[in-house]
């Protein structure tokens, strides 16, 4: 896994944070998941439901993953603020309390609203392999990479909200199997991804102090960016183009 | 990653040596990356130089890897024996003395007579993510599962050397971009392995002793050729169907 961060010959001058900043957001606007085609199917209401469906059976993987991922960090921090700051990220996904729910359970809702049985879901039998591969690169990665390079893979968060805002609109109007309720996932998150990637690039900034550094965490925002086209990418081939592979989820 | 291989519920009688045999052998019919469209059209002499290139520079991830997944799952047997008879799959792959070279190196000899240049087929820079997605996840999965599940997850080699006769055979008369001297990966791959198929065969039958161990190793099998399919998918989509993921390699 280490290869997926790139080695650099020439020792240079570290970037100023601003450009530092610059660097990281131009990663979005290159590679991060709005640009794929399946996004652009799915917010305009190009989809039908059988693949809408098929898109929030493999989401869930994705959203299953996430509190591992942000465990797995935090097992390797001994700054108890740091953790202490990072730990509603898990709150957020599994609920501080067993009435709160949190994002997985509001994904739950969006799965049962398609006709998924939740079992289904849960179990991720249907689900595309690369999905699971993809997610669980993720999980690895924050273990193996330095600390602040694995912070940083979680910085596509600075481009979520735009496309929540986007997906929350776009299918409210394109679809009627999805409604105001189901789309509740998206709406929490507007709030929480802005507070969560301030942070994280608060932290980065302070702390990736060689070029080295600062070019890694751009590879790790580099490497994020791909775990998510590459679920898209699945998905289009799967479900658009018709190859689903063997044991994958089928719509009637 | 556990859940890669599910979990049963009711505890069955264990099939006998034949019938656990049969199971793991029904994977291949079912779900061996032979049975892709991609492969199909690289045997078939249906893809052009730049889509075999394609194909060559990813499957180097996967050959690339398969040595540190051998060392990984041999870090785990306490065995002297298994431990010697596991070695030379290293060796087969990296070349026990440096003028042997092995695997890699021959699979470098079609990468160069294919017009990659040695450092970019390497790098692994222009790989599909997903490419590197999916050999981790079985480097991974060895490191993670029970010692008799991950060498299960070897016994793709099983199918193995059908594919390749096949393929030396196919790409020899149909691309005027390969020869004899290229496909020498195939070749020596057709002797290795059935040998290292049938001890890993031998030790799953005598080692897999519940019916849970052993569905869990037709699980592996199964797990082992989503790995080999996901790539095909994504070769499939990105230089069949033409959409290439940002960074990726693009042929001229």
């Amino acid at each position: 896994m280490n290869e997926f961060v790139r080695k650099f010959e020439t020792v240079e001058q570290p970037w100023s944070q601003g450009e530092f900043e610059n660097q990281i957001r131009a990663v979005g606007t290159e590679r991060y998941h709005d640009k794929h085609e399946f996004h652009k199917m799915l917010h305009g209401g190009k989809l039908n439901k059988g693949q809408v469906a098929a898109w929030a059976l493999n989401r869930y993987c994705y959203q299953e993953a996430v509190p591992r991922k942000d465990a797995a960090l935090m097992s390797r921090v001994y700054d108890r603020e740091f953790r202490r700051e990072w730990i509603h990220r898990v709150h957020d996904h599994d609920g501080l309390l067993p009435e709160e729910h949190g994002g997985i359970e509001r994904w739950l809702k969006l799965t049962d609203y398609l006709g998924l049985e939740r079992e289904y879901v849960t179990g991720m039998r249907g689900a595309l392999p690369v999905t699971r591969f993809a997610v669980e690169a993720y999980v690895r990665f924050v273990v193996e990479q330095p600390l602040v390079v694995a912070v940083a893979s979680s910085l596509t968060e600075l481009f979520a909200p735009s496309i929540h805002r986007e997906r929350i609109a776009g299918m409210l109007a394109n679809y009627n199997f999805v409604n105001d309720d189901v789309m509740a996932y998206f709406k929490r998150r507007l709030t929480q991804a802005p507070r969560d990637a301030t942070f994280a690039l608060e932290f980065i900034k302070s702390n990736a102090r060689t070029r080295e550094m600062q070019e890694a965490c751009v590879a790790a925002v580099r490497f994020k960016c791909d775990v998510l086209w590459a679920q898209l990418d699945a998905l289009h081939l799967a479900y658009v183009m018709g190859m689903i592979p063997p044991g994958a989820y089928r719509p009637e």
